[in-house]
């Protein structure tokens, strides 16, 4: 059996915009070097990234960016999954050639309730036309998200099928029975939970990390609680305490805000619509509550 | 207070593709024509076209050879509503250049649980960035599919911030009770529900016409049902008997086989992933209980 081909907490970078809305590139380039600094990887064109509100010409680019800066392709995922196929595939060859280490793939999320035999017929096409020794999909499972869930039986099926192309599986189902279905059921694929807290639950079991959004606040604590066991007893109370503030809000724009304070640049707060800016009170009891966390202080 | 600026039986046309799930545009636009001919307009790029199952350069192409070759802009809807405003933008305008009617524009439909003022937002972005009065926008409200409503509350909102260029809703909620609440709160929109059955009960409330997957395959008869009320009253039941036998099967590959039948071309039972086509028991089926109706007998 093989053994896991990715392992390490990865940041679902969150995107900087100017006033206006376009992307500043320097300052996500900034934030990614600090994040590897932190000690952990990259994942560019997550859910927190926005991604999806964002053009296919403005998701190369961030990709070209990180990897012209110097980030090392392995420790970088892009996410590629697209609701037309053709898309996926050019995004998907796209991370492949910058030397990234895979690539994180949503179904196609527009149509519902579809059948397992045609999200499977989605990644088969899409494995057919990237037709790259190279690629490796961590699937995407954000049902909360994309409305089409990542079965266990789907996994089963597409393992079987592309055995060296799937990797992995980037589980945000938040669902602790799921997480532990899939770690018990395919130990040989790199299992992601969306959460630093359910890494630390799940470390035991075999999962390979995390990609979690509140990484790209709270990245060193992380990094280090999944480097060594000693670290993540120590550190579990503060890192718990930083995830349960921050899920109180909604996620993207109480990430953005604290990282607006703790690099003291207020352009982090801009938000895409749909998405919106937390609301001044929001804002205040995000920061102060973050302030009472004593590891959090030492990071700003 | 204005009056509705669009009006009559729209079809949300069916896309047709090769073996390799590359379009056919002639068979597209062979399609077009014959629905025009049949008294229907076309929507393009609508969820039945599986316009998010295309690439951008796709959804311009198939706008492109519908005008080029002939098809009167005063007759073409175009969806435009994409998850990145600036997509959405681009292909609006696109829209406009080619004298398209109006824009079908769907709610950015990644983020789910998002606030009225996100996607309030969203529509104050595009028309800014879009900056032409000749915008004309239809609000399409597809809950199912989109994951992300079009309350009352935000057409309310639009309508008032943006008056010339709110001009219609497609509710494809299937709700009856919506249906009349928007009837009866916007009568200067144009208000088209998704199924001709629905349109039918609702043309002297105010419906605008229909924007229905099944005009593919029926057209003559929806519109001149929606012309003329004798008629309406004659066909209404074979009306009915077809709409109620394709709605038992997924509505695109219903509609496609069909079509497939009626044209003699069996490359439009083709679909895109995650879309299947019907089933071989399911394709049987389908056609012995249309045939069985003396309408789509002569239709054939």
């Amino acid at each position: 059996m093989p053994t896991q081909q990715l392992r390490g907490v990865f940041t679902p970078v969150v995107t900087p915009f100017h006033e206006d809305l376009s992307i500043n590139l320097p300052a996500f380039v900034a934030h990614c070097k600090r994040l590897i600094a932190d000690g952990a990887g990259i994942a560019i064109s997550g859910t927190n990234s926005e991604a999806c509100s964002e053009t296919f010409e403005e998701r190369i680019a961030l990709v070209d960016a990180a990897i012209d800066a110097g980030i090392p392709g392995e420790r970088v995922l892009v996410g590629t999954g697209c609701c037309a196929i053709d898309d996926a595939v050019v995004l998907t060859r796209h991370a492949i050639e910058r030397g990234c280490a895979g690539v994180l793939v949503l179904p196609p999320f527009f149509f519902k309730n579809v059948s397992e035999d045609g999200v499977f017929a989605y990644y088969s096409e899409l494995i057919a036309r990237v037709n790259d020794p190279a690629l490796r999909i961590v699937l995407y499972h954000i049902p909360a998200m994309s409305g089409v869930p990542i079965s266990l039986s789907l996994i089963e099926r597409l393992v079987q099928a592309f055995p060296t192309h799937i990797v992995g599986i980037k589980d945000s189902s938040g669902n602790w029975d799921n997480l532990v279905a899939m770690l018990e059921r395919f130990p040989s694929l790199s299992i992601f939970p969306a959460s630093e807290l359910l890494m630390l639950r799940s470390l035991s079991l075999g999962a390979a990390g995390c990609i979690s959004a509140t990484n790209n606040i709270n990245a060193r604590a992380i990094a280090q609680a999944f480097a060594d066991a000693a670290d993540a007893a120590r550190l579990q109370p503060a890192i718990a305490a930083v995830r349960s503030t921050v899920e109180r809000f909604p996620m993207v724009a109480a990430v953005k805000h604290t990282l607006a304070q703790q690099t003291s640049d207020p352009s982090w707060r801009h938000v895409r619509p749909p998405l919106v800016p937390l609301a001044a009170d929001a804002s205040t009891e995000l920061l102060q509550a973050l302030a009472g966390i004593p590891a959090m202080e030492a990071r700003a």
